[in-house]
């Protein structure tokens, strides 16, 4: 059995612990300055308030300050911050790490740098600390179902094959299911498009509540296509492999119905302008707003250099220009 | 303003009416011998009774045995019938109808040929007419949402592109939008193996509703990303192009949510016998089975004559399976 430490006690940092426990493992939960509360809560009642669910039994829980004692001996770390964590896990919390032990995050998304390019997390850390392993985890997974051991399948990305292998072999259970994959940069990229499309799916949410209560699918459908149409386009853009699709669609398939980005596309369909529909959600973790100015920037440097078309991303633009600029929602069938 | 006769007065054939209408359209709706009940109801109330809704005013009804009158100077003719209704179109429709009159099939589906190839049914009516004009919507439409006039997004597809763009011109309206491909085979295989494949996600509403009510989306989007991969697959297995995998994802999105496809999935997941099920749903037109087994067919052909890898279709062989030969479902994870 092995030590594995997860840093990160949000929600999805904390849903690990359900198939790390399953499997035997020793199981640690630090939380940053920002989950201290749960951590208390955690140790109290075994608790998590934001994920609702009380995290298996024998979970050992630190604060940050303890973080050397939870990482002590450990085979694998799992970072569990958000997309807004990323360059303070970085800077604060590698150094403090064992050199050795591998790293798998969960977070999606990505950087987006001067020239038009997409940089993965994983490659991010790497710039900084070339002798580590840093790997992450891609594929459609809420923290909700993954605690309630509803099947999932997801894929680890690494340069490692051998190490992704023990890594699956860590995580694996009958209801995480793991496939593996070298192509980091193709995976990650695949699964942080789909902030931004999730976003664009869910506007149709709001606009056919406008006209009534029920939800209609056949508006969600076409713009699932054409979210699937220009991911396929961004790949090939990025130079990453189109296979990665797969994981682009399940993940924004589960996006869809998965909570946060609906809300924001609800309202925004509904006709509410961004910064109402901010203000509406204030307090909400809005990654997906995050991630769709990063790709929409990417995209947008792309087409000034003349390296892009914007006649093959409508939806893209627009959704760019409605967070950027304030545009109303109009969705651009006809350029479809 | 142009004449347009429809042909079969189900739910989908039926709708097509409310965009030919709203653009100014004469339009006659022709039933079967199996819609009698449905065209008398219309002809009294206007109110369809399987679509939930009134038909246009001004639409005029025909029963089958003035089809003649019905046809005479129209400008296009569509074919609403379903797949079960095609040998019967081609064998007792076609031979009534003015020779010149282009016709548009709203039926999704395919043939399976002893050889393990798929034939559209554009195809199967052009190998028996091969002076006429035959053409296909395809791409995600629930005829419920086309009648409330929802956002639609789907594609026309036919040998002449200057006949898909008179077709486009006559049905196009703000919430009814419409491209246009050459690719008869490619999107027609695209939208018919959606039906296998959500048959497959929907198998997920099943097993989640196992444990509970509520409903997850891990697992049906581990199955809708593996889907895609196999759907992709698929069409390159059949000689199709890639890019139709957009009216697949779209189709196979709207079709999980859309209805008779999701009973059968959903009770086959809670533990429901192939045979219980369909017991459960008779009285049901369940098209999803017939494409299933067509397609599944075509596939196990394939992978006997040594042209086709079974690993490369684990969970379309698992539903083909599960109708075939009674399988229980058992998601083959493992194979993804």
């Amino acid at each position: 059995m092995s030590i594995v430490t997860i840093i990160g006690a949000g929600v999805m940092g904390s849903a690990m612990s359900f198939p790390l426990s399953d499997n035997g493992h020793t199981v640690r939960l630090v939380g940053t300055m920002l989950d201290r509360e749960i951590i208390n809560h955690v140790i109290d009642t075994l608790y998590h308030p934001n994920l609702k669910r009380s995290l298996p039994n024998g979970i050992e829980c630190h604060q940050l300050e303890t973080l050397e004692n939870a990482v002590t001996g450990a085979d694998l770390v799992i970072c569990g911050v958000s997309s807004f964590g990323v360059e303070w896990f970085s800077e604060n919390i590698i150094p403090r790490l064992p050199p050795s032990v591998p790293i798998l995050s969960v977070t999606k998304g990505m950087f987006n740098l001067p020239d038009g390019t997409l940089m993965s997390y994983p490659k991010f850390y790497a710039g900084k600390y070339p002798d580590r392993s840093f790997n992450a985890i891609g594929g459609p997974c809420t923290s909700y179902e993954l605690a309630d051991r509803d099947f999932t399948h997801i894929c680890f990305c690494g340069q490692n094959l051998t190490k992704l292998e023990e890594m699956k072999k860590i995580l694996e259970t009958p209801y995480y299911n793991i496939s593996l994959t070298t192509d980091i940069e193709g995976l990650e990229c695949a699964v942080a498009l789909k902030n931004a499309y999730a976003l664009a799916v869910t506007l149709a949410v709001g606009l056919s509540k406008r006209s009534g209560d029920t939800i209609h699918y056949n508006s969600q459908a076409a713009l699932f296509g054409q979210s699937v149409k220009e991911m396929r386009k961004l790949l090939s853009l990025f130079g990453y492999a189109d296979e990665n699709i797969i994981y682009g669609a399940g993940d924004l398939y589960v996006t869809v119905f998965g909570g946060r980005t609906r809300m924001i596309g609800t309202l925004l369909g509904l006709g509410h302008s961004f910064d109402e529909a901010m203000r509406e959600l204030e307090g909400v973790t809005l990654e997906s707003i995050v991630i769709s100015t990063r790709v929409g920037e990417a995209v947008q440097t792309l087409i000034n250099a003349g390296k892009a078309d914007s006649a093959d991303f409508p939806l893209l633009l627009h959704v760019y220009d409605i967070i950027t600029n304030g545009a109303t929602v109009d969705i651009p069938w006809k350029a479809f």
